[in-house]
C-alpha cells in the first residue's frame, strides 16, 4: 500500500462540488498538491476558491481534467456516465478515475470501456446529510461509515493507493464489495428506503401535518433527496428497486392483515422482532 | 385563562415516568408544590428521587393518586385506561385527570366515564427521542412541538388552566383538537410511518445492513418504539392504520408502476412534488 504522500505532488479534479465531492474535497486537500473543481452552479464555485478549498474552479469539465493524476466523479449516476465517456478526449495521459455515484453497476460498466491509460475506482460513501450542496460539505461526514469500493479489472495500483488514502483522511470504513453486490444491498438500504418516503409523505393528507413531529420528519427525510440523483438511481438499478418495494410491500400487507385479524400476540411478536432489528443498527 | 399560580399549592401525581412523563414532570416541578410519581421501574423510581425530580415515589398509583389536584396518566394507552377504571376508587375528592396517550378516542370515552368530581384533560405532546426512558428525559423536548389538548365534556375550568400552565412551562404550541381527528391524523403521521419502519427493517435482508447509513437509520428510527406502546396504538387506532397503511401501499404500487414503464417524466414529477412537501415540513 502507498502511502499518503503518493500524491502529494498531484493534482486532484473534481467534476460536482455539492455536499459529497466538496466534503471528499475538504479531506483529501492537504495530501494533494493542487485541487481543481468544476461545477455548473457559479455560487459553488466563488464559495470553493473564497475558502481557498479549490486552486480552480471551472463551469465545464473540458478545463481542469488534462492536468489531473486522480478525477473524482461527484454527481448524479448520469451525468458522470456522461463525463466519463468524454474523458479520453480531455485528457491526453493517464490518471485515476473514480466516482461516487449511488449505483454502481452502469458505472463501473462504462469506466471498463475507458483505455488502458486511465484506472478505475468506482466507489460510494455511505453517508449524508438532510441539506445538500457545498454550504454544508464537511469532511467529517464520512468518518465511521462505510465507504464501498468496487475492484474491477481497471483497478491497478494506484487506484488502490488513493482508496488507502481516502480511508486514512476519512476515517471511513472501507468495504470492496462487487458493483452487483453493492446495487442489490444499496436498493435495500438506500433506494427503496427513499422511494418509501417519497410515498408516505404523498399518501399523507395535508390536514394532517398539523400533527407531524420528530418521527414523521425522520421516516420521509430521503424524499428530500434530488430528483436527478434520485431518477438516475431508480433508473440504473430499476430491477433491484422493484425488487425491494415488493418485499416491502408484502411486510405491509402483513401488518395489515395482523390488524384485521386483531391478532395482538402476532403482532407483538412481529414488532419485537423488528424493534430488536432496529436497535442492532 | 388562570396564572400558572394557580396549581402553586397543589400536588401533581404522575402515573408513569418514562420519556414523556418525566420529561413533563422537570418542566412542570416549579409550578406545584409536590411532585408525587408511580412507576413499575425501581431504577427510575431510584432516579426520580435521587435527582429531585419527585418528593415521593411509588410501585404502584394506590399510594399517590389520593392527595393529588393533578394527575397525569403517562403509560402505553391501555395501561392508561385501566388506571382511568380505578382512580374514583383511590382519590376520594376531586383533580384534573390528564393523560399523555398516543390514541385520544378510546381514553377520551374512558374518561367520560369518570364522576362529575373529576375533570378530563386528554392530551398528546407531537414530540418524542429515539431513546426511551427518564434517563433521558427533558423538559426541552415539548419546546415548539406541537401538544394536543381535546376537549371534552368534562374539560372545565381547571384543566384548561392545566393546559395553559403546560403550554407556558414547555413553550410547546397547544392545539385543541377532536380525540377523533387526532387519531385519524396521529394515524397518518405517526402510527402508519412507525408500522412502515418495521415493515422496512423486516423486509431488509441482514447481509445489506452492511450498507445501511444515516438515511437507513433515519428511515426505521420509529421501528424501536417499545411493543406496549404501538401495539396499544394499532388496537385503539386500527381502522385508521389500516386506511393509512392502504394509501401508502397504493403509493409504493404506483411508484413501482413508473419504473416497470421506465417512465422517468411521470417519475421526476412524482419525486418533485414529494420533494416539496417533505421540504415544508
Amino acid at each position: 500500500m502507498n502511502k499518503p504522500e503518493a500524491f502529494s505532488e498531484a493534482s486532484v479534479a473534481f467534476v460536482g462540488l455539492g455536499l459529497m465531492g466538496g466534503s471528499l474535497a475538504m479531506a483529501l486537500r492537504p495530501h494533494f498538491k493542487q485541487v481543481l473543481a468544476c461545477d455548473p452552479d457559479p455560487n459553488s464555485r466563488e464559495l470553493a476558491l473564497q475558502t481557498g478549498l479549490v486552486d480552480r474552479a471551472a463551469a465545464e469539465p473540458d478545463e481542469i481534467l488534462a492536468e489531473a493524476a486522480v478525477i473524482i466523479l461527484a454527481a448524479p449516476v448520469r451525468a458522470i456516465l456522461g463525463t466519463i465517456d468524454r474523458i479520453p478526449d480531455l485528457h491526453p495521459g493517464g490518471a485515476v478515475v473514480m466516482d461516487l455515484g449511488s449505483t454502481k453497476r452502469a458505472i463501473s460498466g462504462r469506466l471498463a470501456t475507458l483505455p488502458e491509460r486511465f484506472e478505475a475506482l468506482p466507489a460510494h460513501p455511505l453517508c449524508g446529510k438532510t441539506e445538500a450542496g457545498l454550504l454544508h460539505a464537511d469532511p467529517a461526514i464520512f468518518a465511521g461509515a462505510p465507504f464501498v469500493f468496487c475492484e474491477t479489472p481497471r483497478t491497478r495500483e494506484r487506484a488502490r493507493a488513493l482508496a488507502a488514502l481516502i480511508v486514512a483522511a476519512t476515517g471511513a470504513r472501507p468495504l470492496w464489495i462487487d458493483p452487483e453486490l453493492h446495487d442489490r444491498w444499496a436498493a435495500r438500504t438506500s433506494h427503496a428506503p427513499a422511494l418509501l418516503a417519497a410515498a408516505l409523505v404523498t399518501a399523507t393528507p395535508p390536514d394532517a401535518l398539523a400533527l407531524a413531529g420528530p418521527g414523521f420528519r425522520s421516516s420521509t427525510r430521503l424524499a428530500k433527496s434530488g430528483t436527478a440523483m434520485i431518477g438516475d438511481i431508480t433508473a440504473t438499478n430499476r430491477a433491484e428497486c422493484l425488487a425491494a418495494l415488493a418485499d416491502i410491500r408484502r411486510e405491509i400487507e402483513r401488518l395489515e392483515a395482523l390488524l384485521v385479524r386483531e391478532d395482538r400476540e402476532g403482532f407483538d411478536s412481529y414488532w419485537e422482532q423488528a424493534r430488536r432489528s432496529a436497535q442492532q443498527l
